[in-house]
């Protein structure tokens, strides 16, 4: 209502057409927004303890600050604004992701102490064509972790137990839900790369084909390197080392000290790749140091992930047990990015978390509750008009007890309070007439709870105590 | 870092210009967006107590559905996005409130049962020349709470209600920093209008006048009423109310029950001024019997509020101490607006917090700590690469205590973490040297507390549970 920004704006009222909304962004209703705040509330509390802090951006940025780092498919993805179009310099955009602004913020703080530990949960927008039933939205959140200015090592193993951690939270722990995190890192793929006879200038090519496994299997990949114009012999090596990938068959349980060894006795002569098998080996042994459980980190040799500013670690997390939902989180180590700003050398690492294919996921698999329409715990309804002013002071009871509560506006027949507490999942409702209102022993009130089908005449303060302590439909505080 | 939607974009790597920001938009560092954090979470549950439900629509609205809401002025103001630019009826732009949103989603779920009411914590936009000085920025947050659907009484006293915990909560409470709500009506200021002389017609350009009576003061209002032609003895009239106002003199301290009958007799014979007063005195009986200290609430008959759209009670809160400040919150009702976007009759009252000058004030008035730059409550650091390991099984205690820890990621000089701590204010650094790493009674960590120069040596999880039990710049979690 009316923003302290908005003195004198005219509001001229006229009938407007038919409301509609822009394909590929959504509204989020009380049943989505009560559990969705839940999870990131539940998020946020782990990337504190984990040491990192809350950073907001704005979701404008100079179309300058854009351009140039997310290649030519990404540019076009870009919502510019219809804003001093002609002249580039000053043209405005709507952000794409968070790592683009991060790395403006760091630029423009060369007096940072570093490492700068960031936590960032925003919506972007991509101009894409939206698929809202594969959950691509043109309008959709991130939540990104990083730590900037910290070599690789401890910093990339803190991600991934911090990833860890957030997953076991949010529930993706145990049978089909367990969560596992494909860990690589782009020094074993040059190394792969140039195993198989294809040329190191086209490691991002030859990357995104990889990372492709997941969606086209196998044989697509092969069919695709054989595109590219890599031979038979190439293919055979490749393969060998596709099938360590832990995605196909027996391997996927093999220690990861293991799967390096037998990585490395292949690649053995490839000095990138032993960079990279070493810097994996490290990273898993400050994870063990760390208490993660090393057997939630499959190393993934194949693990590519799509973008090409990545220059050690890559990960991502997926739920081996659900695989058309793909992956919950993805992020690596990008060591030049951020330098490009200025301020001189930068390295960085870090994760985005998918919240909406996250939320989609949790829904899929029964682990949020989506019934209660509304955060009210107790609906307080008058008898009649007379006891409006006793319903008032009982819901300030309840308030002062903890307990979301509201006082039905209006009197009348009681069917109508108690049809809409129904419609609403609201537990409890407190119904006040002349006998509870006149109680000689103070305010009492007649307590409904709705699932049970019960019903009981308690002091006002007591039937607080009695709803704040059955947690059915409970909001996060 | 890199979004689950971002397969296969190119991100190729290009030096950047400078990189700046868009005027008028800000970066919240860590230092302002822990204790921002900390404010809205205290709002959220202030919101919850009193029934409300979370919303969040999207940034981008059809241009369709934002036009002729805001008039003239207000629809300059729109940014619109570049995209489909020929067709109007596909033209997008971002939202510039959170009003126009709510009527829409109402519009599009006939099916919700009556109230709904919701909370909505989202940044808005507006193509305004941006005077950061003066805190008017393009992109900045608004949360508004409003009920849709309920008849004038009960929920407009909520509202207030919910405002005066809200701010009190917040530590507008006493001396200087003592909050109140400034309540008016809409039909009092019919009744004014129609008093002075002027055509009822024009009630908006009559409240527009009025409503710069903080900005231009008694004689710059009295000098606009003579422009658009009120007569001498309309004047006058008017005059006799803004005394009234509460903002001068002694009146300020008048209970509103007396005030309403002083009003009431200037105006005895006025229609709209008697409904609209007896409105008042309806609203301020709920406040009473909700138990809130009606001496926080201020009848001011020359309250108007910019916005044509009200129709009912309009009420904004100030700060009398600290006049330079503005209104923190503001709102009223609105029983025409959200019919009109079909679905019927949906009367409707609200507020919006402007949580970027709230947050300002709180700022100014030295109510928020922005000292801490990180959340980390303590930063533990190895005497020398040996001890790595130690740290990183100590961090794992702190953070099972619930302590938000990191560890200095390099070794080296100790100057070097301590510094870190320091500049960041870290109020803890726990060094792990080969003693503490050694110690035959489990590992022990040498904790500094930096604030006191204190110096002790403790077993990790003694140390863990004295960091928690020390509240100084704690994050809320």
């Amino acid at each position: 209502m009316s923003g302290a920004q908005s003195q004198n704006s005219e509001y001229i009222i006229m009938a407007s057409p038919k409301p509609r909304s822009f394909k590929g962004t959504r509204d989020f209703t009380p049943r989505e927004m009560i559990p969705r705040e839940k999870i990131i509330d539940s998020m946020k509390r782990v990337f504190r303890l984990y040491g990192f802090s809350p950073l907001e951006t704005p979701a404008l940025e100079m179309l300058s600050v854009l351009t140039g780092k997310y290649g030519e498919e990404g540019e076009k993805l870009l919502y510019k604004l219809d804003y001093k179009n002609d002249d580039f310099m000053n043209r405005v955009a709507l952000r794409y992701d968070l790592t683009v602004p991060l790395a403006r913020v760091i630029a423009s703080h060369p007096e940072w102490p570093m490492p700068f530990k960031r936590y960032q949960v925003q919506p972007v927008w991509r101009a894409d064509k939206p698929q809202t039933r594969q959950g691509r939205f043109r309008e959709f959140y991130q939540c990104d972790i990083d730590t900037v200015g910290a070599p690789e090592g401890l910093a990339d193993a803190e991600i991934l137990a911090l990833t860890v951690t957030m997953l076991d939270d949010l529930g993706f722990k145990d049978g089909d839900k367990r969560a596992i995190v494909q860990l690589n890192h782009r020094k074993v793929l040059e190394g792969i790369c140039v195993y198989a006879g294809h040329p190191r200038e086209d490691l991002a090519g030859f990357c995104r084909v990889l990372d492709k496994l997941d969606k086209i299997g196998r044989e697509g990949v092969v069919s695709d390197l054989i595109d590219m114009g890599i031979n038979d012999e190439g293919i055979d090596r490749v393969d060998s080392l596709l099938k360590l990938s832990g995605m196909y068959g027996s391997l996927s349980s093999t220690p990861a000290d293991e799967k390096i060894d037998h990585v490395l006795a292949i690649l053995d002569n490839n000095q990138a790749a032993t960079e990279g098998l070493e810097g994996i080996r490290s990273i898993l042994q400050s994870l063990k140091e760390l208490g993660t459980d090393l057997s939630r980190i499959n190393f993934n040799p194949v693990l590519a992930r799509g973008l090409d500013y990545y220059t050690g670690a890559v990960f991502e997390s997926t739920l081996p047990g659900q695989p058309h939902i793909g992956s919950l989180t993805g992020g690596g180590r990008y060591d030049k990015l951020i330098g490009l700003y200025g301020g001189g050398d930068k390295p960085a690492v870090g994760t985005t978390i998918g919240l909406d294919r996250m939320f989609a996921a949790m829904e899929q698999l029964g682990m949020v509750d989506t019934e209660a329409a509304t955060v009210t715990r107790v609906l307080i309804a008058a008898w009649s008009a007379d006891q409006m002013s006793a319903c008032l002071q009982a819901v300030r009871v309840f308030r002062e007890a903890g307990v979301p509560a509201e006082v039905f506006p209006t009197t009348g027949k009681l069917k109508k309070p108690f049809s809409h507490a129904d419609k609403l999942n609201i537990p409890y409702v407190a119904v006040i007439g002349p006998d509870e209102a006149g109680n000689p022993d103070g305010l009492h009130v007649s307590l409904k709870d709705l699932s049970q089908g019960t019903q009981e005449t308690l002091q006002v303060a007591n039937a607080a105590e009695k709803v704040s302590s059955t947690n059915r439909s409970a909001p996060s505080s």
